[in-house]
């Protein structure tokens, strides 16, 4: 059978590779995770299941695409920054933002079982969307790093005072929302404190700043500034590289000058 | 925390949003699928337990994204066809590559153990990856679907001749396939038969012809036409949809002269 | 010079081709043609020595480039559409809307003097900027044709009814505006026939229906159909192709039946 | 007359905005003009008025569109570097890459005479396609400029010694092309003095550099930094910028930080 009178249809395809010189960042979110958390019976205001889930999902990616240098995430999504020389897939856009997605997605369906105790129902599947954005400086990509983190800030901070109304003090989640409304950070943080007894900032980090995996420098390199790192860490291992868990500020200055390397 | 300093980083996600009018095809395509044919010992030439789990994992596409109208897959690849007039989100290319390919993904990774024995392993995960491709015209768009089913043919022919001569026959693979170079169709044809006694034409039409999902008409117009199908289907049903599998020739006009409505 | 280092940068250009298989409009729109129709006092509410410099610049275009069918325009616009099949530049986006927008300009300024008595000054020449937009169908193609149409009848009914107000019964400009805020088409047909004697339907068919430019077919098919045709037209010649001007409708069937092959 | 039915076709156009934090470079070319240098009889291997009919044309594109910080061209090409922040235009790339074309189009018809004794004849006007590149980093945006200031010597030397060997030896163009096959920059410059007395680094600076067009800092700046200027250069006037022209070159560093302003 002849096959060259339909190939023609393969010129329809377009050139997507990104701009080079650039900081590609892919992020995956959570499609539908609102009802799925509900389903699957989330703890509220964070499931420490379901963010190790998440994790481990983020470090397997970092595992099998080497030019992934850090990955930032909190709730349902996660950011994955390429070097900015990465030539993986030509850069092509379907390429890194499909792959990046589907190797989180089986990875988070392969090990939910060591994570949830109830089993995923083949009608509620987890699933995630993609995405690709570009920087071209360092400044730009921090940036970027840093508005996701203040974003995890603000939402976990709205979160813990409206379940806390919900759960504690037995509020409807109308209710509760309603109680919120107007109000800034330092009136959620007062309400924590009076209400409830909560100060915020002892909440865990892993809560209130997101996790961020990095790439550790070669072994030598990386005992000289050992001591200087935050103690909140796990590491994901394999044959050829090691993965660092943090649950640190990425915002200021210190993160990125003691691990230059990352922005080459 | 002030988030608004950073948000402008948000300006430098680009719309990509595809041409309207244009049918949009998401292809997605396994990877290192050679590798993870070897771990878990797919039959060679066809796995039956892998294309039917490749065609479980596609009716779920089609199941939770409506405005998919047919679905053609063969080997580790499965491409599905959007209504020309979708606004599924927003026709955005990302979304629609990255969506297509995390559910297809998890329901391969969920349903695996229903069509293997062995577990998956944790180092080896099956993973997709995709692309879209628009066509503008009815006419590109079968052209399209000849394509990929014509070359489902030249492939299960050249594998089923080589994989007769390496398992029935006891040649090594490098000696397989300098037997073959250089064979046409007709040559191919002939050595199954003379020497093992295979008649392609009746080798499985799963095989062949790869398979094809549509969602059906309204029960009535269905009814009506039920005689004139082929008989090699099955039906995943869910409460809203119908969806009818195939494994029918889709190159000539039957096909689509029984079924105008798919492309609408 | 070693030229070798530096060539790298090469790689940061795009492709910028146009899906293949969908038509190409060019349209071109003049910059700043408000400040500079009153520097060389065009006359209002039509000045037909621009639009004639405007379709001889069309037809230049034309003449140069085969591969466009079609071209239509009024006051300061105009739209070139390029056959569906066209491989001109590689349907390279950036080298299309730039040719067509240079040659336009340099035969525009060239031939100014032809029409205008008044000489350009170097402060204020003619510019213009130009776009591509694709259209898949023959049916997408001839409803962006009729929306510039009636673009163009909605506006020069405005302005015709506009600068009879201002010049003929001495409104300013800003009460003109006013008198018209609100009116439907019909209220304005009625006050030109009312208060100026005007009958709409009776002015020029350039002002009222724009400038169509089409490629005549072939000799001797052009013969038999010859007497179909409208009045209304001019013929630019050159060696290879003549082009027909004309005025006439292109929202209704008649002229796309007399002219099958434009759209092939 | 209802135009909303045939508004959606606007939908149609898509989102060409270009990456925000890039250097967006918009390079022009002649159309054909190796046949209307011939026309117009061009002197070889340079045109000193054609030279400065695109540096006249090149600098009015610069007062029109404030953004661009600087320009380098030779032969019959022309880059425009706009500024990284640019906003002009919503840094939609036709309506950029367009109106740089047009409105250098328009100044090279318009001012002509000013330079040729000979007409322009409507059967062959000048006319220029155009592109836009995006560079992410000043080092990325000078290797650039770097590589078409080498392109422009490695041409030049190529030339001169070509057109000597046709116009002062004799040689037909045919032979001249042989008999520089092969050859290395050395073998050039010692040809051309061996046999032509012609010292190539003392040909005129135009046409071994080219010419870079940049706008004037704030007057008062200007002055402290004149003495280390290049000797080589006229001045563009208008009411708002002052734009200074050298042939000075701009692949080592001097340039660059004499003037940091350039790159922000």
């Amino acid at each position: 059978m002849a096959n060259s009178r339909f190939e023609y249809v393969k010129s329809y395809e377009r050139d997507d590779s990104l701009l080079p010189g650039t900081y590609i960042v892919v992020r995956i979110d959570g499609r539908g995770f609102h009802r799925l958390s509900k389903r699957y019976e989330f703890t509220k205001p964070n499931d420490l299941r379901a963010l190790e889930l998440m994790n481990e999902s983020a470090a397997s990616v970092m595992n099998q695409i080497s030019d992934i240098v850090l990955a930032y995430g909190d709730s349902d999504e996660y950011s994955f920054v390429f070097k900015r020389s990465t030539q993986f897939f030509g850069r092509r856009e379907c390429k890194l933002v499909s792959t990046v997605c589907s190797v989180f997605t089986a990875c988070y369906v392969y090990s939910w079982s060591k994570h949830f105790a109830c089993a995923l129902e083949s009608d509620m599947l987890p699933s995630f969307d993609s995405r690709a954005v570009l920087y071209p400086s360092s400044k730009e990509l921090r940036d970027y790093l840093s508005w996701r983190q203040a974003d995890c800030h603000i939402n976990n901070l709205y979160n813990t005072t409206f379940w806390a109304l919900v759960l504690k003090k037995g509020l409807s989640e109308k209710d509760a929302n309603k109680a919120l409304e107007g109000t800034f950070s330092s009136d959620k943080n007062e309400l924590l404190f009076s209400e409830f007894g909560i100060n915020y900032n002892n909440e865990p980090e892993i809560f209130r700043k997101g996790t961020v995996l990095v790439k550790t420098q070669p072994v030598q390199s990386i005992e000289n500034t050992m001591s200087e790192r935050q103690k909140a860490r796990a590491t994901h291992k394999n044959a050829k590289i090691e993965i660092e868990q943090l649950h640190c500020d990425i915002i200021g200055n210190d993160f990125w000058e003691e691990r230059a390397y990352i922005l080459e």
